[in-house]
C-alpha cells in the first residue's frame, strides 16, 4: 500500500493468485506463460531459417512449375527453352532484393517490416497502404503454400485429387494449433522439416547434375496431361513477361526476416542478416538449378502431378523410397511455409492495432504470449481463400505476388529515404523515430543507390505483375487494398476522436448531484421489493412505474403497492395496445427532458436469474430490450437487480 | 394522482399518448387495436362456418384417396370396393362425434376445447395431454393441409411438382401474415373461397349422380400412374382396419368450433352448435359422395394427380373452365384449412400458458389483439413438418390423425363424467369450474350414455390407428406426447416454484444498509471519471479496481490516478497472464465472501457506447462478459454507465 503525500490517494496492490486453472484450452495450446517470461521466447541462426526461411525455400516447389503453365498457353514447339533464361532474370532480382534487405535489417533492429520502415520514412498513407499489401499477402502465402503442398501428396497419392479443398483446410487449422502454444516450440518442432527438406532437394538436384553430365539423365516417362488451355500461336513479349510476373512467386517470402528480427536472439540484427543471406543463397541455387533440369527432362505443367514429382522420378528412375521422400518433404515444407504467416500477420496486425489502425484487439497476447487472435483470424481467412478458389495454386497465385512486390517497392524507397536523411546530418546527430533512430552514415550515397535500384526494380515487376495478370485475378487485389487502406483510416479515425473525446486537457471534473431513480414494477413480489430496496438505498428520490396492458392485473398491484411501496410513489403507465417497451420509453424520454445538470437518471430493473440458460425463454427479456433502446442517451444509466438479492 | 389515506402511498396515473408510429409491421399487418376493442371482433354462424369449417371440409379433398393409397397396395383386382363400405363407418363414427360435440358446446358457452373438459372434469395429466395431442395436431392440420392444396395445384399444373415444398412453405407464411392482422378480417377473407368450394365441390357431386343415374359416367381416361408398391396378395382384415384408419382423417377438424366458440356471436352456444350441424351434413354428404363415385369411375391413387382431380375431369368429361374452379376451389379450401389451425393453436397455447404449462409470453396479445407468438410458432413449425416430409400427404396422415382420437376421447371422456357429477347434484346447487358450471340436469343419464359412448368409439379408433400405423410415423407422436407433457410439468414447476419464492407471505421487508461499490478503471479519462462520479454518488464506499496486464500502461494508471482519482483507493490487481475477467471474478468473490447482512456489492463498468453497432468490433466487452460471468452470484448488482455522461 502507498498513499501520496500531497493528494491523500491510496493505492493497494494485489499480487497474482495462483495459476489459472487447467481445462481443455490448455490442454490444446498449453500452460499459461507470464508476461516477464516474454523475452526468453528468443531464437538462434538454425531455428531462425526453419522459421522464417520455409516460405521462401518452399516457392521453389512452384514458381518454376507456374512460368511453366503460363508458357504453355502457347501451340510453339520448344517453347520450354525460355524457363531457364526467364528464371536468371528471377535470380537477379533476387539478389537485388536480399542486399536492399540486407541493409534495411541492419537499420531497424527493431523489426524493419515494409510497414515500420515506410510509417518512419515516408508517412502514414504508404505505411497504411504496404501494411495492407503485406496481410493480404500473408492470407494468400497460407492458401499457396497449403494448396501446393496438398498438390504434392496429390502427385504421390492421385486417389485424394477430389479431396485436396478439405485436407487443405484441415492442414491450415492444424497449423493455427501448432502457432497458438507459441513460436519457440513450433520452431524446434518446424527446424527438423526444414532441414529434411533442404537436404533431399540438395540430394536430387546433385543427383540430376551427375546424370545430366554423365549423359544419363532421361526425358519423363509417361509425362502426366497438360492442363493449360493453348490459346496463343507466336511467342510474345507479353507472354514472357506474363511468364515472368509467374516466376517471381519464387521472391515470396525473402521480406519474412526483415519482419521478424526481435524474435532473434541478441545480436539481432547480425543474426537476422546472415540468416538472410543463408536463406536467399539456398532459395536462389535451388531455384534456378530446379528450372535447369526441369527444362533438360522435359517436365510438362499439369494440376495432376508436379514439375518437382516429375523431376524426382525422372532423376531417380523410380518411386522408390528416395522419391517419397522428396515429395514428403517438400509438401511438409510448403505446408510449414505457411508457418511464417503465422508468425508475421499477428505481429504486423498487432503493430497496426498498436498504431490504431485495427481494432485494439489485436494487440492483446493470449496466455501463451502470442497474438492469439491474429492467428486465428489469419486461419480463417486463409481457409476462405482456399475454399473460393477450390486450392489451385495457378488461380491463387495470380492475386499472390502483387502485394509482395507492392510491399518490397515501399519498403526500399523508404530506406533510401532513410539514407537521403542520414547523409544531411552531421556526425553525432539523430533523428529519433518510432522504428529506429537515423544517424548520420558515411556511406549514405551507396546505400541510398543500392535501395533505391531495388525500389525501382520491384516497382516494375509490380507493374508488370498488374499488368499481366489483371484479368487473371490481380484486379481482385488492386480493388482490396485501397478499401483495406480506407477501412484503417476509418478506424484511426474513431479512435483519434475517442481519444480526443476522453482527454482530461481542460477537464474540470464531474458532478453528479443528484440522483433520480426509476423502478420498474410488472408486479409486487420478493423480487421487485428488493429491487425497491436496493433503489430506496441509492437515492430519496425514487419512483416506481407499472405498465398497464391488463386492468386486472393493474388493480393487483396498486392495492399490494400501498400496503407493500413503503411510502414510495407509483406511476401507472397506461397501454391500451399492450405494449410495454414503448410507454416506458415515453416516460424515460419525459424525465430525461427536465433533468437538470449534474443529475443521472437510474432505472433499476427487477430481474429474473436463471439456474439454466434456458429457463430465460420462460421469462420476458425486459431488461436487455430496454438497454438496447436505450443505449443511445446520455445522462442515463440502467441496471438489473437480481430477483432475491 | 390518488393517495391511500393510511399508508400515505401516492398513485399517478398516466395516460396513454398518441397511438404508436406507422412502420413496415404496421404496413403488413395493420393498424394497432386498443384492449378495449376486443369484444367487438367476434362472428356470426355464416362466417363462423367459413373461418372454422375450412379444415374438417377439406378433409374431403384427401380422406377418399388415403383409404385408396392403403387398399392399393394388395394385388388383389376389385379391392377398390372396399371403398365405399369403409366411408360409410367414418360417416357412422362422424355423426356420433358430432353429437357428442353439439353436447360439449351447449354445456361450455366459454369454449370446451378438450383442453378445459379434460382439466375440469378429468384432473391436470389427461388435460395436459389432450392439449399436447391437439397441438401436435394443429401443426399437422397445416402441414397436411397445404401440402394437399399444392398437390391439387401440381395436378393441374404437373411442371410445379418439383417445386412443391417451397410453394406449400410459402403458403403458410401468408397464412400466418393474414392472421397476424386478426380473425375478424380473414373470415371476410375467409368465406368466399369456402362457399365457393361447397358450391363447387356440390356442382360436381350433383353433376356426377346425374351421368351415374343417366348411364353416361364414364370411367377415368388416361388414369395417372399408382405410386403405392403392392406388397399384399390377399385382402386382410388388418388391412380394412389400415385403410380405415386413413380414412378416419376425414373427422380432423371437427371439433374446431368447440374450441372457438368465444368467437361467435351472442347466444354463442346456440350458435357455434348450428355451425356445427351445417358442418357435419355438408362433410359427411360431400365425403360419402366422393368415395362413391370415385369407385365408379374408376379412380386411383398417386402422387401425381389427386382423386379430385379425377373425379372432375371425368364427371365433366374435360378439363375446361368448370375443372379448374373445382381444383382452385379445393386448393385454395386446403391452404385456408390450415387457418382454423391458425385460429386455435395460438388460442389453446394461450390458455396453457396462462394455466403456467407453457411459456407466459403465449398469452401476449400483439398489437392487432391476436397471440401474435403462437401465430409465429405455428408458422415455424409447420413449415419444418412439411419440408422434413417434403410435402407428402401421405406420409404426413401417418402422424396425423392419433392426435386428434386422443384429445376426442378425453373430451368425451370427461363429458361423460361431468354429465356424472350433474346427476348427483341436487337441483339449485352448482358447483362452479374455471371453465363452465355444473348444474343438474334430468337427463344426465341419456347425455353420459352418449358421451360415453362416443368416448369408447373414439379410443378404438385410436388404438387402430396406432396400432396398423406405427411404422408408418404414428411411433413418432405417440413418443412425442409425452415428451412434450413432462416438458409443460416441468415449465409448470418452475413458475410455481418461482412464485412460491417471491410470494409475499411471511414477508418480513428487505433492507439494504450499505452499498459497497466498485468501479472498473482501465484507464484514467473522462469515461472512467465519470464512472467514478456516478459510483460516488451511490455510496462513501467506493473503490476503484484496475486490473494490470501491462506494467508500463499501470503506471500511467497510478499517476493519473493520484492526480485525479479525488481520493478515492484504487487497488492494482496483478495479472500476469495477461487475463482481465479472471483476476475482477477472484476479487469480487473475495468481497462477497465477507459481505454482512443487508449489504449489496455494485460494480460500476465504465462503457463504450458506439454510434454505430460495427464500432462495438474496436473495443473490448468487459462489461457484457463480466454480467456473463457472475450472473448467478447475488448480493451483487452490475451496472454501466456509458462514456461522456
Amino acid at each position: 500500500m502507498e498513499t501520496n503525500t500531497i493528494t491523500g490517494t491510496t493505492v493497494i496492490d494485489i499480487p497474482a493468485g495462483q495459476s489459472p486453472k487447467r481445462n481443455w484450452r490448455q490442454w490444446l495450446i498449453g500452460s499459461p506463460l507470464q508476461t516477464g517470461d516474454a523475452p526468453k521466447q528468443t531464437i538462434g541462426k538454425m531455428i531462425g531459417l526453419a522459421v522464417f526461411a520455409s516460405d521462401a525455400l518452399s516457392s521453389t516447389a512452384y514458381a518454376t512449375q507456374e512460368i511453366m503453365t503460363i508458357l504453355a498457353t502457347v501451340a510453339v514447339t520448344g517453347v520450354m527453352k525460355f524457363v531457364f533464361p526467364i528464371s536468371i532474370g528471377i535470380f537477379a532480382l533476387m539478389a537485388i532484393v536480399t542486399i536492399s534487405y540486407e541493409q534495411t535489417i541492419h537499420a531497424y533492429p527493431g523489426g524493419g517490416g515494409a510497414y515500420i520502415v515506410a510509417r518512419d520514412n515516408l508517412g502514414e498513407l504508404p505505411a497504411q497502404t504496404a501494411g495492407a499489401a503485406l496481410l493480404t499477402d500473408y492470407i494468400l502465402t497460407v492458401a499457396v503454400s497449403v494448396s501446393s503442398g496438398v498438390a504434392q501428396i496429390v502427385s504421390a497419392f492421385p486417389g485424394l485429387y477430389n479431396y485436396r479443398v478439405i485436407v487443405a483446410v484441415a492442414m491450415v487449422l492444424l497449423i493455427m494449433l501448432i502457432n497458438l502454444r507459441g513460436v519457440k516450440e513450433s520452431g524446434t518442432l518446424f527446424a527438423i522439416p526444414t532441414y529434411f527438406f533442404v537436404i533431399t532437394m540438395f540430394l536430387t538436384v546433385v543427383m540430376g547434375f551427375y546424370r545430366f553430365f554423365t549423359g544419363s539423365l532421361t526425358t519423363v516417362i509417361n509425362p502426366p496431361e497438360i492442363t493449360a488451355v493453348q490459346t496463343l500461336t507466336v511467342v510474345t513479349p507479353f507472354l514472357l513477361l506474363h511468364a515472368f510476373a509467374s516466376g517471381t512467386s519464387a521472391l515470396t517470402g525473402i521480406e519474412a526476416i526483415s519482419n521478424g528480427i526481435t524474435a532473434f536472439k541478441e545480436p539481432r540484427s547480425r543474426n537476422a542478416g546472415i540468416t538472410l543471406l543463408w536463406m536467399s543463397g539456398i532459395l536462389g541455387s535451388l531455384f534456378l538449378s530446379i528450372s535447369f533440369l526441369a527444362g533438360k527432362i522435359g517436365a510438362v505443367p499439369s494440376d495432376y502431378e508436379t514439375v518437382i514429382s516429375q523431376l524426382a522420378r525422372t532423376v531417380y528412375g523410380n518411386q522408390g523410397i528416395l522419391y517419397l521422400a522428396i515429395i514428403a518433404g517438400t509438401a511438409v515444407i510448403l505446408v510449414m511455409a505457411a508457418n511464417t504467416a503465422f508468425a508475421d500477420f499477428p505481429r504486423l496486425s498487432a503493430l497496426h492495432a498498436g498504431d490504431g489502425f485495427l481494432p485494439r484487439q489485436l494487440t492483446f497476447r493470449g496466455s501463451r504470449l502470442v497474438y492469439s487472435r491474429g492467428i486465428v483470424s489469419l486461419a480463417i481467412l486463409a481457409s476462405l481463400a482456399i475454399i473460393i478458389f477450390q486450392a489451385n495454386v495457378t488461380r491463387l497465385i495470380a492475386l499472390y505476388a502483387i502485394g509482395v512486390f507492392l510491399s518490397f517497392t515501399l519498403s526500399q524507397a523508404g530506406m533510401a529515404r532513410r539514407w537521403w536523411k542520414s547523409g544531411h546530418l552531421k556526425p553525432g546527430e539523430e533523428i529519433v523515430e518510432p522504428g529506429s533512430t537515423v544517424i548520420h552514415d558515411k556511406n549514405w550515397k551507396f546505400k541510398m543507390v543500392i535501395n533505391g535500384f531495388g525500389a525501382i526494380c520491384t516497382f516494375v515487376v509490380m507493374i508488370v505483375f498488374a499488368v499481366t495478370k489483371f484479368k487473371d485475378g490481380a484486379w481482385i487485389i488492386i480493388t482490396l487494398i485501397p478499401i483495406l487502406v480506407t477501412v484503417f483510416f476509418a478506424i484511426h479515425h474513431h479512435y483519434k476522436e475517442l481519444a480526443h473525446k476522453l482527454s482530461l486537457e481542460h477537464y474540470s471534473g464531474i458532478r453528479v448531484d443528484h440522483q433520480r431513480v426509476v423502478v420498474l414494477i410488472a408486479g409486487v413480489h420478493r423480487g421487485s421489493l428488493a429491487a425497491l430496496a436496493y433503489a430506496r438505498s441509492l437515492s430519496t428520490d425514487v419512483t416506481a412505474v407499472h405498465v398497464s396492458t391488463d386492468p386486472v392485473e393493474s388493480k393487483k398491484v396498486r392495492e399490494k403497492w400501498t400496503m407493500y411501496g413503503e411510502g414510495t410513489r407509483l406511476v401507472v403507465l397506461d397501454s391500451p395496445y399492450r405494449l410495454l417497451i414503448e410507454p416506458l420509453l415515453d416516460y424515460i424520454e419525459k424525465l430525461l427532458a427536465i433533468r437538470a445538470k449534474n443529475e443521472v437518471l437510474t432505472i433499476v430493473v427487477p430481474q429474473f436469474v436463471p439456474s439454466h440458460w434456458y429457463e430465460n425463454l420462460l421469462h420476458n427479456q425486459t431488461a436487455s430490450l430496454l438497454r438496447l433502446a436505450l443505449l443511445f442517451k446520455p445522462g442515463l444509466v440502467i441496471l438489473e437487480v437480481p430477483y432475491l438479492v
